[in-house]
């Protein structure tokens, strides 16, 4: 045995789980827990407040009852639910999609993210993303090694005092030009877009496409919100070929069908891209959970025929309607989504008392975080900072914006309304 | 923009999942799907050929109708599930375990494995594993950067002529002494075995224990098959309060309840390690699948009642009686199992015909590849060669061996021995 010294501290973490600030949605649930109003309403995080349709449901009961159903499932994912989705895109992608080759399953977008930051990136490389970011992209890009070059969505100028079209937030394509250099790996696009609820146009997406081809990037396309868009909505991977042999497209089975714990995600893309997620995917979970697959699988044959699609992207604007009247009446200006369920709001008029006390880990955050914290505590209602998805360069962009998530029942949306009310005599307009 | 020269190639994979020889489970799949014998039986991977009980079935049906089992769970998982965990497990563990700081909950034991190096392994440390190993610890352990060092458990010497005890297989601890250096930050057991079947005595544990406190290493100890063991079986956590500070147990609702595809796993350890396990779990995945982590809450609530644990372990235990009848009949040797539901058969009687067709990809692997091959061609059952779960230096320990998981029903195991009865021409003896 060779002789050893004695560690300094043998249980010492790896740095990529050590050491960090408070996350946002720990410090919101604590603030929840706390609040004098109770129950809080929670429109912090993108979970359904409702259930999934009943046609998805009843596949997973009878899914339950089959034996390979609750057994292991291929790594790449059920050969049904490949299937599924490869017949459910096709039309949208333009081609007839193999399912064999141009589709894997992963557990959760989320994962899948992972599986493909996993699949192409060495220590060195760079990956892109826009901010706001979804927060998870961070620690998913890191964890193989690759180094993150943000560059800024940039807000509407008059996003204080009026409220326009999440369309108004614009890409800065000077400031992404600068950015790509030889290490750049790959891009991340989010269309429909949270927390800005922005969808991307086919001319953004065809400047960005160019600088992808132009530079030889993988594009991964973060399209989670896919079945929820306003607006005419253009996929990446559809504009020619060349964009189609780069790109990765990223979807959830958990979105689609108002089920976020049944952790079921799909990339769709070219097999020479596919194959290496699915290779890593396979080392990271081995293969993703059997019986919500086949769940999936039948939901995405059924959802057409039941008229699902048109009938959760009407009820999803429905509710951001409804619920966006209580900023319309406050006169609080909001970006109108154009796709997903997310309400970015406007709280520059909000004046926060000046001796208000704020916990320390909440007072030395900008400015979102200490709207959040007075908006749970004083009004009953959770939101998020949006200050959590910058870098702390850019964080001052969005430090008077909170983001809703409209995705509740209608009875919640109208006691939010009635409890957001109470705001009113906090608002102080600068005539 | 900066300049940019162009890319070999842009579509390059990362190493972690480059250039990879075909894996056991295409091979036996591949050769199962062309073998002139329709259907094959598989013994081959260890999902089970039957449903989960009716008490876990039911639990997942009626948290579907649940909204917010259909939700994201908390990261480190449900309440309910991390305190039925604690529950069933205090007993076993001798202590009073705390659902909130010693319980986290993965996407199955596997990604709880990884989860486990994510946290605790920079590039360069060491990670120390038995021979033969679960093939995922490797990527698992190389992922974040770490090194593996190989010991292998050494087989019973008369292995090729006498039927005997997995528990003959042994540790071999001079090599795992001088194995240890100060690089070495983990050791990872296994017990009850895959595929030995070996479940570790307390004095072997005791020696391992020792190694790891002396040299200040973390244990994590893969117990995935707790409830099936038919020796006295001991966790080495439990073995004194040095061990269980550096020690991260292990399990599998899905290998306790015959769901392989539900994906719940489970650490349990000491808070300061448990921690960072669920950091990088959260990291890696986000969360676990919700409906059927309540419903493995459920499970685990009302397994004693049921008698299930002791029902599985009988059944199982008869299971491996009805199908080794099949080896003694024909005078092949084995390693009866003390744990778990898999069987080590000695082949080293079985002579190969000279000129019999292989494949390329098997023709070069050790001779359980050839075995397993023709066994699936020859007679319609699928083994598993174990030398899959070797290094190349060690393959020779295994090569006379084929793994059979008789997790299957008692009919399939029938067919089984019946078609393994055509083995007989075959087996030529040296007296």
């Amino acid at each position: 045995m060779s002789t050893t010294t004695p560690k300094a501290d043998p249980f010492r973490p790896a740095a990529r789980v050590a050491g960090q600030r408070q996350d946002v949605w720990s410090i919101v649930n604590e603030a929840a827990a706390a609040s004098p109003v109770q129950p809080i309403v929670n429109m912090g995080q993108g979970f359904f407040g409702y259930n999934p349709p009943k046609f998805a449901l009843d596949a997973a009961k009878e899914a339950l009852d089959k034996v390979d159903c609750n057994q292991y499932s291929p790594t790449k994912g059920r050969p049904r639910l490949k299937k599924a989705i490869a017949a459910a895109y096709s039309k949208s992608f333009g081609r007839e999609l193999d399912p064999e080759t141009e589709v894997t399953i992963t557990t959760g977008a989320n994962e899948g993210m992972l599986s493909a930051f996993m699949a192409f990136i060495e220590p060195g490389d760079e990956v892109i993303i826009f901010e706001p970011f979804f927060d998870q992209y961070i620690s998913n890009i890191e964890m193989p090694g690759g180094t993150i070059r943000y560059v800024p969505l940039l807000p509407p100028k008059d996003g204080a005092v009026k409220t326009s079209s999440a369309s108004h937030w614009t890409i800065d394509f000077e400031q992404l030009e600068k950015t790509i250099n030889s290490k750049t790996k790959m891009i991340v696009l989010n269309s429909p877009h949270n927390p800005v609820g922005k969808v991307m146009t086919r001319e953004e997406l065809e400047r960005i496409g160019q600088l992808a081809v132009n530079h030889n990037i993988i594009i991964l396309s973060d399209e989670v919100y896919d079945r929820l868009y306003y607006v005419p909505f253009t996929r990446i991977a559809t504009l020619s070929p060349e964009l189609y042999e780069r790109t990765l497209t990223v979807g959830s089975a958990g979105k689609a069908f108002y089920a976020t714990g049944w952790r079921v995600g799909y990339l769709i893309g070219p097999p020479h891209l596919i194959k290496y997620v699915a290779a890593a995917h396979t080392r990271i979970c081995y293969s993703s959970v059997s019986p919500l697959q086949e769940a999936s699988a039948v939901a995405f044959e059924k959802a057409d025929a039941e008229g699902f699609w048109e009938e959760s992207r009407n009820e999803m604007q429905g509710k951001i309607r409804r619920f966006c009247e209580i900023f319309d009446e406050l006169q609080i200006p909001y970006s109108d989504p154009e796709g997903g369920y997310f309400v970015l709001a406007n709280m520059s008029s909000v004046k926060l008392p000046q001796d208000y006390p704020f916990p320390p880990h909440v007072a030395h955050r900008p400015r979102d975080f200490k709207l959040a914290w007075f908006l749970i505590k004083e009004v009953g209602v959770a939101a998020i900072p949006p200050t959590e998805f910058y870098t702390d360069e850019n964080a001052h962009i969005a430090e008077d914006y909170l983001r809703f998530a409209v995705c509740k029942e209608d009875h919640v949306l109208e006691t939010a309304k009635e409890r957001l009310r109470g705001l009113k005599k906090y608002i102080v307009r600068s005539e």
